[in-house]
């Protein structure tokens, strides 16, 4: 088995450090480094897959940074390009009860957005990978960041390393272009060389304009995109900032489209739920990349990132053996001792 | 539109840094501002209204440090004076789950009850003045704070302008006089000179010995008072310290009383409940002074107190946007992004 | 009426200082005292019990830091033994939403679980007593330990001191035996000098191979220790580690045997549930010491358990007061002011 | 040997808890326990002597907060009166490099302030006690404090009771009085039953009118006061609030007068200075209770309140032990591995 | 007397909380408002001028933040623009000992830098004013923040308001040209207009190419620009980040050059020295717009600033009682009480 | 240049997080990793050598923790064996002023004093390296660490690699021998395969029982062992535990002994001396590993570990662009901007 590798922004995430503070409220923060994609490989290295970052940040004690907190979790760093420069910022107030969280980007400028990736830098970068999880974040932020996403993922598929993504329409983003049709062309390229795809129903229409049930969405997908062999979508039942009914699903191409509903969390007192859908997605990659089951796949999935909903900050630092413990106790708590 | 000015005391507020400690098991304290009518002030500066506190503090760095809090959510604060003295003091240990709240005065010496404001100083700081606003708590505070209260209303209705008063019993106050007859006597006064008067049943019971339904209630005050117009009450259902059904009322009278029944926010995780009382009552304020709709105004203005149960003190720091984000999803804290 | 002594080891527990941090995330810490023994000290000492905490930990600094934590709540620490070595210590990653509580310990070669005490000191140290409580988790420790134990439960028994204990079964803990036969008859050696046992089903299971329901399980126990004057039970019906439905029952034996249930309380938002087992216990112990009624005997201990999962730490700091209030309230949190 | 029992205010102590921070920038605040006898009291305790506290604080949470600060470090706590009412509260804005300390009391309304002291209550406070501290801060705090003070200092003498005073001329707190008449015949009269008078050559021209260096002073107090056998003074040549050189004397009337000068030690980085001189008096009177040596005696009172000036707090928590290792050391700060 | 008026960038202050910490080291940061300018607006302001904020920041919760945290002091904010956009960020990591402060911009695209104000904006915001500050950083930040302050010091030349500038070199700063020749050009036509130029060796060296003795560089400067009448220096004698030997001199064209000395501070343990040079510069403005004298002028600027020393941020909380105090002990740090 | 190995103890330090709290004063505390070897290792990682950390701890999540932290460096941690069983500890109470520092030991039943290593593990272990550092405190740990210490220098030796041990002679550890003899057959086993010592004179008396001035015992040690090429000593003049002269020696064997004397830095305010003596041997090993002068390597030893004394925690995160920093300016502290 190869190493997963992912491609993506690498942001700081500041955030008052207390629950309870809005950010004009207080001036005591906690700085650490996020990202859809960064979240995806440490998840998967604290799991135990081998993982590699493929990235972009400054090459000051702010770039350093970063690289320690994504190289603690184990994740091969030697991809993350380091320049002078800027690294991109994203502002979150975490909500609480009927207090929903605030997200603010200040990204524009960095150097991910900025910076045109050499191919033989990707080329290297690649060396190794059976698995290449991109998100569709990344095309929103800038058109070289569009064009570097490209350019990743078609070299991939050429080299025949599968591939997914994960659909994260985010509107505050797409700015270089508001062009759906451009929009709508940018993820199609995407998804035509993706092997599992991962996204809500919101995310189907707004980036393919699909609207429906998840099986006729399911449908849609597979019947366009013949590469693609898995769908996956968390299902957030909110009813607060801190209270979510949590499960997921599980779609396969095998004879017909075959659908794997997980079991569902009570998710209550959550923590901070930013990165949640991350690790979702870590959880339907370490799964394909591990089990035969699909029904444990999305089961595995659902349970690591409901935990993921009881900790500080973006990343999971999960055992194979908490997520085990989770989906046997059913997440009733009890302290084993 | 005029400026709404507040009267009442303002406080330090001090309660352990940390969510789950008792007074006597930590050192570590936040200490901010606080007062229902400081709280009323800020809330709706906040929102957008221009606001000005008239109060009396100390005139050390003690009240510095609260002139500051006040000031940097644009209220007017020419009007709080400042001597030598004490500033009064309310501990709050903050409840949770089955623990109730646990609130210690130490306010009989302040300056706010033991210094009788010049009638002069009164008249210049409702100049521009079209609502005033002053709470049921000053006049329990001491007889000079009583004496202080019923100067400022009366003076304001000579004026024309606009009073609301909010009941607030609290029983471990009223000191300077244990007489139901005369505490009834000084909310008789009080009201008769009020267009709008906030209250939840058991205030009614305290002190005018009104007790039932609240449309009979409503009645009573309606027929008592000839000035009342308004007449609201939030509604709280507590499970727990944490777990609370928030909702509101606001009776008119229009041709008859006409009652308006807000939307209800089930609030779970609450952080801190102290000061949403107040936040209701500005909500009630901001509607009347700025929405033709009754309806909208009971909505608003428990849409508000609903967040200002989501972070820590007394203070909302909420805007417009916060809250009609709020009432637009009916607070199930998605994140916008 | 005499002294209240409990017998066992004093830990260090270390935990992350903030809720939401895996012990692998976070550098800060809280260190404080625990151990369920203490804990019961602790909590009957601040409820106005005469209370000494019998034990050994080290003469150093952070022995002193233990001492100091014990004393200050105004138990008796003159036979908490000092001498050159090391202190037990367990580490707590507090759980919360679905993420279960996780509890490391490091005490196998603590003074506690390596020294064998002289039995003068033991006679002295239960002089003036009138209860001993001590709990089925010191003989788990060591040998060594669970000599002491043995010791001095039979050297209280001989004095006619009664005796309660806690069944508490750690699998965890259970090294220097794993005989199920040898940890039964250590059990039914304490058991037969009890007045009181306290335990869950699954404790009765693993101790004494008991298995089926409470009223069963009190026939067999009140059968086979003829003792045994109390059984009880708290009842944790739990949804995650944040939420649980907490309730008690007790059992005479009067004429025939009597089950008193408790009220229940449905718990949120729970800070904190290490310990909650030895508040239980300790309510218990205080309701037996002071009320005639039984049912106000569960009542309480159940109210007294609950608020302590509403605080940071093994030890309660609440007092008859704090009790009462939650026991009128129901828990609803209302501020009384 | 008996208990030393020290008479005096216990007050809140409020700081910003962070170094750097003046009180108006910041919301975060510890709350200790303080008091120049209370520091006195807890010193000579955690250096093993026996000792008492007799003071009237409130009987609410926050008494109880208090109680456990001083109850941890061993002293006796039952002569603290507890009643409804206030506690004194000192706020410190702990000083840095050339910015001075900053205090502000808020004590005028304090129990201790306004409650005169049952006779018999002083009568079984002194029980057993072979030693008084009671500083000149209680009588400049109000008549009713005065008179407390003199009825305890008299009592005391009356019994054969050593005692020791700390002059303390607090010029912000004499309010009671401004008449350096009245206040002369205050000092006098405690002075008069005084054996050990610990102050410095300011504190004797405020009170007595004493001007000149300390042998002339001493000489004139020995001369007037022929009970007094002791006298002594910490040096503090203060070149800024982090940076002082930190040096004692005593006097003792044998043979005529003799002076022991203390060996002098260099505080750079000074972490907390307020308490330091309740330090040096606590190890006067510790020296002159335990060594026949007088130049040990002031030797060991500077070297414990060089101590105390690194660390936070009023309250010194130095074992005989680390006073020695000063000593022996020199203050160089080499660690001992 | 007017208002003083200041234009310069806003920035977020981004540093890590704990002393000794590195930025690569820790999670937990302090968000606070800074930036030359409005650093000397705040210092006035807390002094008792009326003070103005000429300035562009983010019109979102971030810009909130930084509103917030100026008019707390009393500054007049309503000139501070806010537009869609972001807010320019240095990140400060704190110098101890030997170990000097890391600073660290990240500003090339914020709003101060992108926006060309509109003159009607600048006319509007110079009303009122009799004094303008604006230092010689901004030019450096980009063409179009080059352009604002000539337009606004030029504006106000015209307007006959007294311009005071400091000279503030930032060679990391100035991207947008490297000309030697165009950055001279650029400070000439700012010393052109000013009143008063506050600047250190190094800064005459690298902007007008001037090197030499102060009184050297005073007369060329004098001689030069004709409108200048106060030139104005602080001396740092920097022995490590921690100990520095502080003092200042001010030049004004009397009947010839007067050179006016400061008294000397010997500064120890220093908290935060970034915004030492603002407050050198708010003093001095604060003197010359205050006193006759200039003498009192440089100790006032020189003890404030020494004062900035000893807390954390940028701001300067001092009052003009602080200073005194200061300058009367000498920076003794002695309690007064 | 291939890898640099160190070997030894890795342990949790714990330490109160407030610089000025005592053990027993405060419940927060500061648990990073350390032990002398691997602060050696992570010093050279960040300074941009190879390194890898030889030693054993847990496999829980606690041993996890530590793993993070050595790896966020860039360490090769893949020899770092985990086995169930405890990790060491010890307890720092940092000094200030004249309060040293106070550091106890809680290891002696740790996985590293108990667990004898595999030969096949050693060799695989020093694959790759060029350099094995092993200071003589792992040989007082345990006779176990003893035998392993010595199995993995000889090895090394066998193999050609170079090694540097640190003298660090622990009074308090050495417990499984008291014998003076045996103690000094250890270190002279060990200094016989090096070909670097790093200790200073109190340590050669301790272990070689050499004593007199650094010239007479490079002469003794170079005479004795033959393979030792260069001998270094870090000189630490204390004034207090904030205040020390620093500098440093280095000898080598060239044509006769020569010689190099660092220059020297004036200490003050120092945050966190632990560790510092770790960073000067790190320093001196990234010298002979990479420069040709040795004046270079003992300037730039001293100034590494200078910088380390300003910062919290055993570690040193510094770069080589720190390190010139502070040598070109002699550590005076100025900003760069």
């Amino acid at each position: 088995m190869g190493t997963i590798c992912t491609f993506g922004e690498i942001l700081l995430r500041i955030a008052p450090e207390k629950s309870g503070e809005k950010i004009n409220q207080t001036d005591i923060f906690r700085i650490t480094a996020a990202g859809s994609e960064a979240n995806v490989a440490v998840a998967l290295s604290n799991l135990g897959k081998s993982t590699r970052c493929i990235s972009i940040i400054s090459n000051d004690i702010i770039g350093d940074k970063i690289m320690r907190k994504i190289r603690e979790s184990k994740v091969d760093v030697d991809y993350i390009a380091q320049k002078s420069g800027s690294t991109g910022i994203f502002w979150n107030e975490n909500g609480l009860s009927v207090r929903a969280s605030d997200v603010i980007y200040d990204r524009a400028h960095s150097l991910f957005a900025e910076t045109l990736l050499d191919k033989a830098f990707i080329e290297k970068a690649l060396e190794g990978a059976t698995w290449l999880h991109a998100s569709c974040i990344s095309p929103a932020v800038s058109k070289i960041a569009c064009d570097n996403t490209i350019a990743i993922v078609e070299m991939a598929a050429a080299k025949g390393i599968a591939i997914s993504t994960d659909l994260n329409f985010r509107k505050k983003l797409w700015k270089w272009t508001k062009s759906a049709d451009e929009i709508k062309a940018v993820y199609e390229k995407i998804a035509s060389v993706c092997t599992c795809i991962i996204g809500n129903e919101s995310d189907y229409q707004d980036s393919f304009g699909i609207s429906g049930e998840y099986d006729y969405i399911a449908k849609q997908i597979f019947d366009r995109f013949p590469n693609v062999k898995y769908i996956a979508a968390s299902n957030r039942e909110a009813f607060s900032a801190s209270d979510v009914d949590w499960s997921g699903r599980l779609f396969t191409r095998e004879n017909g489209i075959k659908e794997y509903l997980s079991n569902k969390y009570i998710l209550t007192s959550i923590c901070d739920r930013v990165g949640t859908g991350d690790s979702f997605a870590s959880g339907i990659i370490y799964g394909l990349n591990t089990f035969e089951d699909k029904q444990k796949t999305v089961n595995f999935a659902v349970a690591l990132s409901a935990l993921n909903h009881t900790t500080i900050g973006d990343f999971s630092y999960f055992t194979i053996d908490d997520v085990e413990k989770t989906i046997n106790s059913g997440g009733n708590g009890r302290i084993l001792r």
